[in-house]
C-alpha cells in the first residue's frame, strides 16, 4: 500500500502552517530572526528533488515563484535563499528565506548558526496573517 | 543593449569548468572536502530563480536532475543539497553538494563552514573526467 503524505513531526513543531498551494504546504520558521518560509511538497516518502516527477517539479517551481513574490512583496530583501537541504528532516522540504546584509547571519548561512528566537505569538500571528494576504494577493 | 552572459570573476577562480547543459554551465568547486558542483544558468543578469522564465527553469530543472543523478552514481552520497543562495556572488548559481553524514561540515550547512582545501591538481583532473564521463553516461 503506498504511504500517506504526513508532515515530518520535526518540521511540525518548528513552523506554523500559511497555505496550502498546488503541490506545497508552505509553513513559516518559528525564528524572529529571519523571514523564512519552507515549502514542503505533499508527496510522500520523497526526500530529493530529483525525486519528484516532472509535472510535480513544475508545480514546485510555481509553488516557489509564487512564494519568492511574496517574501519580496512583505519584506523587500536584498536577496532570497532557496535551498533544499535535508542534512536533519529527511522529507523533502525547500527553505525560501529573505536575507538582508545586516542580518544575523549575513553573508553566511542560516541554518546552524544562531539558536533559535521565536516569535512572540500576536506578532506570529499577525506576520501569518499578512503572509495569508500577500499569497492571496499574488496568486 | 542587451548584456551578454559571463561568468561571474569569482566563480571562475574558485570553480574549474565540467560540462556545458542545456541552460547551465556546470562548474567542480575547488574544494576537495565535498564532492560539489555548481550550475550557473547562462543567462545575463539574473540573480534569483524567480526571474527566470518558465522555459529556463525547466531547462534548469533538467540540468539539476542530471546534475544530481551524475553526483549520486560518482559519490553515492547520503543525501544532496542544492542550493541558490547568492549573498556573496549575485550572478545566479546553484550549489550541488554531495553530503555524508561524516564529512566535516554534517549536518550543519557547508558554506563559510571550514577553510576551502584545494584539490591536488592530478586528483582535479581525473575527477573531472569522470564527472564528464558519468554525464556523457546519464544524459
Amino acid at each position: 500500500m503506498k504511504n500517506r503524505f504526513a508532515l515530518d513531526s520535526r518540521l511540525q513543531n518548528d513552523t506554523d502552517f500559511v497555505i496550502d498551494l498546488q503541490l506545497c504546504t508552505v509553513r513559516l520558521m518559528d525564528d524572529a530572526q529571519y523571514p523564512w518560509l519552507i515549502l514542503v511538497p505533499q508527496v510522500a516518502d520523497v526526500s530529493e528533488l530529483h525525486h519528484l516527477t516532472e509535472t510535480q517539479q513544475s508545480l514546485l517551481n510555481q509553488d516557489s515563484n509564487l512564494t519568492s513574490l511574496v517574501l519580496t512583496e512583505v519584506f523587500n530583501p536584498e536577496t532570497l535563499n532557496v535551498a533544499a537541504l535535508g542534512n536533519i528532516v529527511r522529507q523533502l522540504h525547500v527553505h525560501h528565506v529573505a536575507r538582508y546584509s545586516d542580518d544575523p547571519a549575513w553573508p553566511g548561512p542560516i541554518w546552524g548558526k544562531q539558536p533559535v528566537i521565536q516569535y512572540d505569538s500576536k506578532v506570529k500571528l499577525k506576520l501569518i496573517n499578512t503572509l495569508q494576504q500577500a499569497f492571496a494577493k499574488l496568486a
